[in-house]
């Protein structure tokens, strides 16, 4: 299935009159504050987020997973989605793949499919967390990390291979988000498993093509419950650190212990010029890997605040890959990633609202509460007419929920695929 | 100082305009949608939170504390704080007391003050936390669980004193925060600790006047660090239960384990008619004690869903007694107090804006990504004009802190205070 | 395969020298400090532990499960697997069934075969937290809080059958484990769904036999991710009461927020004669299910301190039901069970040693620093020789571990079984 | 009041007899392991501790404090007092200060003093987290990272007073710890904040004398609570490296979000040369400042296994400065640091007891069943007789708190000093 333009349009035309009233009132009202308020929807549209093709089919957890219906069945299909997403959205231009999981047999229809929907290839991810089907070393104990040089060996080879895939794709970067660590006590030593990893990484790494980066994902725990070999942000920078130029840190927002304070991590990591990439979800526990905004939409805030802040003033930084990383368990996950989309572009349109001089003026004097105030002032207001413009000027719909739902495309998809279709994958 | 009604009129005239304009366009946004908009701002105006009396100079830490300039030196001069808060946002209209740091000496005179700014007396509220000069037992190892006949008998006398006092100002309430509890493992029986407090609890009940409530506060830890008593809300529910029908749960929003769903064990007490008194206030870490909305909105808006939802429903449970309980370290308190009732009524009216209807029909048809639409579009809307509207209704300021600030207050209290008074208690 | 008790013997008795040397080392220790050493051996050889018949096979986490070799395929097997851990720990004697992975076809036979291992059938599990084959409705969204009545109605049937199933094996109680709850804001109704949950735990309390009982078990999280309709102590004791007199509280280790006082929960409810189950594990991060006392052993201790205070204290209380509740993950599961049990009872001797005469008179006295000694001081005890002798005393191994490795447990398990062979269950 | 020699003799020669009979015992079996006691009682012995000054009073929290008999009121007695530890337990061979608290007035004196103890002095610490009487510029918007660079001025100025005054005394080192951060959202740039405070100890750095080191605190949050802008092991050890070689991160057990990994920040620094001292300390929730070891002993043992580990074999890191940063709020302060004492070097013992070949065996040979038997044959061995084996051969007490308590020490000191004297600093 794919969503005709005219269909959209049709269905935009209904609500083109209010969504005209609230964007000429929050328009003139931000105008007269000083805002450029088309400069921030040049920005809105330019923002492009990545899904990741594992996003595409129901998720589980280790007490089971309850199926959804329709779910894209092959790499194909899983780009059609993203395609879907992306016409309503039109914020959704770009797929992460997954290898094992997602080698294309055809590369050239692939791209041509992705080309139709206009999405590009982001980040691709390698897998040494499960053992595949065939493979002759175990990452049950490890992968970069492992004390067996052999399983090192294969999940450097393993990193290599995707590099590879991921350069006839057009790809730029590599995701690198390593499990390994241990369940208890003493199972390991730190500081083998420490080194161990940094001499793969720094293998891998060499083979990165010119234009190329790598981004080293870090994370307290699970599915290992006493230690990960990569815990933490200052893991993962001096890691990067010791591999070169090319590499980074990439923060996923789950990742991270109770009460970390997040945007104070992207700061640091941007003033050090070493944000790679950013990986969105909501949590409330762990890493619940639950729709973006859904829990904790001012931290999302103020995480987008430093984020542009650092987009601003941080040229060391490269630009950032974004990529949602959540897991849909029981809501369809295409209204669930439309839904996630939604409050990543709320938080920062709200972020792009904050009068930077005046906060930097409130913070040279310590008034404390005019700071507070700058930020609030930002977070109240209600910025959906900006999404809703931006939306509109890239072709996209209104109301990207109400449209898929009017559109049917679930049902329409079951039609295609059948109910019992189950996404590749996990 | 005291502020004057034409004063605020001529504030308020500048931005009048403006106001009408945002007010009338979300207003007529909100009719359209169904919405009562002049109930919900009765609601707005009905809703008054009454303000601590140690909350009115700066507070401090185990490291040290930084004085602010101005501070109120007695109960007097407490209550006039209170009454410039509840002129200009008319939604303090409450103290609540601290004995032995605020008893009066001329309760006449205090009423009067009191009743001048349209103050009513809420909880009082007792300390067995410290030692008081010249008192027998010491509160080192307890109050109303210690071992100690004599220790509990003198914790006991001296709530019933607080009653009494309170009694005598108007008060309805009493509040118990017990610190009571161990550091170290061993140092205290569980079984016996409990008992105890149950004991000495039911000893205070018995004197409780025929319209009066008592509440008991929970906290999980703090200023005791391996336990205390009265832990969790089961715990006090249990004691609550025990004593009779006129004892409560009272819920602080920082006293919880992190990540505690604190709405739903307000749901659940609401369920059983025990919610008597709520606390506001914020946190990232543990007690706090920040301005309230200062770090997650979010989760005060979904706390406020749950009030209203049983303030509506739930006619078992008595009206719920408010109170911001902070501490104001760095910022001016009452502009820190002004930004908390301004966080508190914004969560109350989004709260207020929920469509209870097509909630519980989204519920019923577990459409979960409905479920989270209806809550987002309410949370989403800049709920600001009601606010103000309310304030104007009730006589108070369009912008409580912009005129405080224009008023010079703080500059007009240190003038008649002195830069070095300092608030009495803590 | 079955463990010979002669072969059992030959391996005792080449470590019984140095065995006796060091049991009568510390037993003459004891001695001297007034402890009745048979009489902890006794109550060391009576605590039996029940094995739940999920954990013989290798667990995993919703990333991936890496399998491990010579896994019970069917329930006669598991049983041996029990009767395995029990000849070696004489701790074991006791498995708990999960319905409906473990349904009975010949329940004479399958008794027949824990009596030949002297087995007992602990209570039994039910479980509505998967869709199983064929089933008309789904828990998605909730079993026994479910808004749909009919799957409430089918979640009480199924509770019901696990009952009968129970009582042919001669098990005395249903352990109840809600999975319900909520992944966002706004999905359930926080009263309806307890209300639902108090009304179906009703249907089928009533249906209870005389001589059982009823265990509740609560949970904050996991696996849903916002709420949890039981989510603590509190909300199972609430429900419990509401059943009735055979309904208890169940606490399990892992289910509790970070830095929960678990033991002070432990003597809340044997105080209010309510604690009717118990399960152990351990963990850093949540819900872990590591081996028992791998992380926290002190904690596990200060637990046991709080149980064996209760069980010799509050005769109010029923003698709790005991069993491990652990995943593993990536140890053999018998020797991972093995060492829980050891961990069990060294944290249980541990317990027995403290001199609560002395402890209750220091507790008095406020003297801190002593109380803290006495714990110490019996948790500082190396109690190995006590395990040891409690083993030998009632036919078990001096060193279950090295005994299972000496026997070649596992290698005839695979050559009887097969390499790939998988435990049956989730 | 000083401890004779001759009397702890007596004292000591009380139990002798039941103290080699139990020093024979375990010394026996751990020779037959292949272990060489007397390395490790040598080992033991040499492990000193510093005593930091503001130790030796009680402490309290932002609730109160409750004061103890016999305080040190001035540097002097604070240095009696700790000899008086060292003179029991033969670990507490230095003491910490703390400036402002603690400026000598009289050099010579102040060492002789400390000499006729046989205590050393260690780490300095400077204090910018308060502001002292007839300072100029306040700290309560920040220190070394304040926007106002007069404020930072102050703060390095008087940073490089400390080593000044530690280097009269033979201190080698400076502590930092900063409590600079923010309460609110949006109240500092945490670019600028981080930036000034690398530039500021760049500035105290540049003057610290050849043979010093400074070294760096952590801390995640309080007193502020939003943001602290050393918040992690990664931000200071990046701040170290900026330095140079004389600066190291300095970690304090009690600085941590929940649940973490403490011992792998330990050994990832340790192979990195980079951790310069270590503040010992306990706690359940937040930073406690609990007597160490009193609540997670087996966390406190793991991490000494990581740091015995990296002494034997990191080379680059040099010997650690250790310290305990505990606070007294209801033990005889004394008392509390002698179990502190008791607990580190009961962790330490264990530790020096792993069997590091058979470990690093087992973990290449991916048996974790084994890695954690030999992990918890080590801490379950009850090495007491080795710490009374160390302190009888360093003259010291075989029961140090015994000792304390049957020579009267607090009641003398309340003699001596009165009942009411109050130790000088916070």
């Amino acid at each position: 299935m794919k969503i005709d333009k005219n269909q959209l349009g049709d269905i935009n035309q209904k609500e083109i009159t209010e969504h005209n009233e609230r964007f000429d009132f929050l328009g003139c009202t931000l105008s007269k504050k000083g805002k450029d308020v088309n400069a921030i929807i040049k920005k809105l549209q330019d923002f492009q987020v990545a899904i990741p093709s594992w996003a595409l089919g129901a998720g589980g957890t280790r007490f089971g997973r309850f199926g959804f219906q329709g779910e894209p069945s092959n790499l194909e299909l899983k780009i059609d989605d993203v395609g879907l997403i992306h016409s309503l959205t039109q914020t959704a231009g770009a797929i992460s793949l997954h290898i094992p999981w997602d080698v294309p047999t055809d590369y050239n229809a692939i791209k041509d499919i992705a080309n139709s929907h206009g999405i590009l290839f982001d980040a691709v991810n390698s897998n040494t967390f499960q053992d595949q089907k065939n493979v002759k070393e175990s990452y049950k104990f490890g992968s970069l990390s492992n004390t067996s040089k052999a399983a090192r060996e294969q999940a450097v080879a393993h990193n290599i291979e995707v590099i590879k895939i991921g350069d006839k794709l057009g790809s730029k970067s590599l995701t690198v988000w390593l499990a390994d660590g241990s369940n208890f006590p003493g199972q390991t030593n730190f500081q083998s498993a420490l080194q161990n990893t940094e001499d793969s990484l720094k293998d891998i790494y060499k083979t990165l093509p010119e234009n190329w980066k790598m981004f080293i994902e870090y994370k307290p725990y699970e599915p290992n419950f006493y230690s990960t070999v990569i815990q933490d942000w200052g893991t993962s920078f001096m890691l990067a650190n010791a591999c070169g130029n090319k590499a980074y840190t990439l923060v996923d927002l789950g990742h991270h212990l109770p009460n970390t304070n997040i945007e104070q991590i992207v700061s640091t990591l941007m003033l050090k010029g070493k944000l790679g990439g950013f990986h969105f979800n909501d949590s409330k526990y762990g890493d619940d890997d639950l729709t973006v905004g859904s829990v904790k939409p001012y931290a999302l805030f103020l995480i987008f605040n430093a984020l542009v802040y650092g987009m601003e003033n941080n040229p060391q930084n490269p630009y950032p890959a974004w990529m949602i990383d959540a897991s849909h368990n029981i809501k369809d996950p295409l209204e669930d990633l439309i839904q996630s989309l939604e409050a990543i572009q709320e938080a920062h349109a709200k972020a792009l609202l904050v009068d930077q001089k005046l906060l930097t003026e409130a913070q040279l004097n310590h008034d404390v509460v005019k700071c507070q105030e700058i930020l609030q002032d930002a977070y109240r207001t209600d910025v959906r007419p900006l999404l809703e413009k931006a939306r509109l000027n890239s072709g996209g719909a209104l109301s990207p929920i109400n449209t898929y739902r009017s559109l049917k495309v679930r049902e329409n998809l079951i039609k295609e695929r059948g109910a019992n279709s189950v996404a590749s994958g996990l």
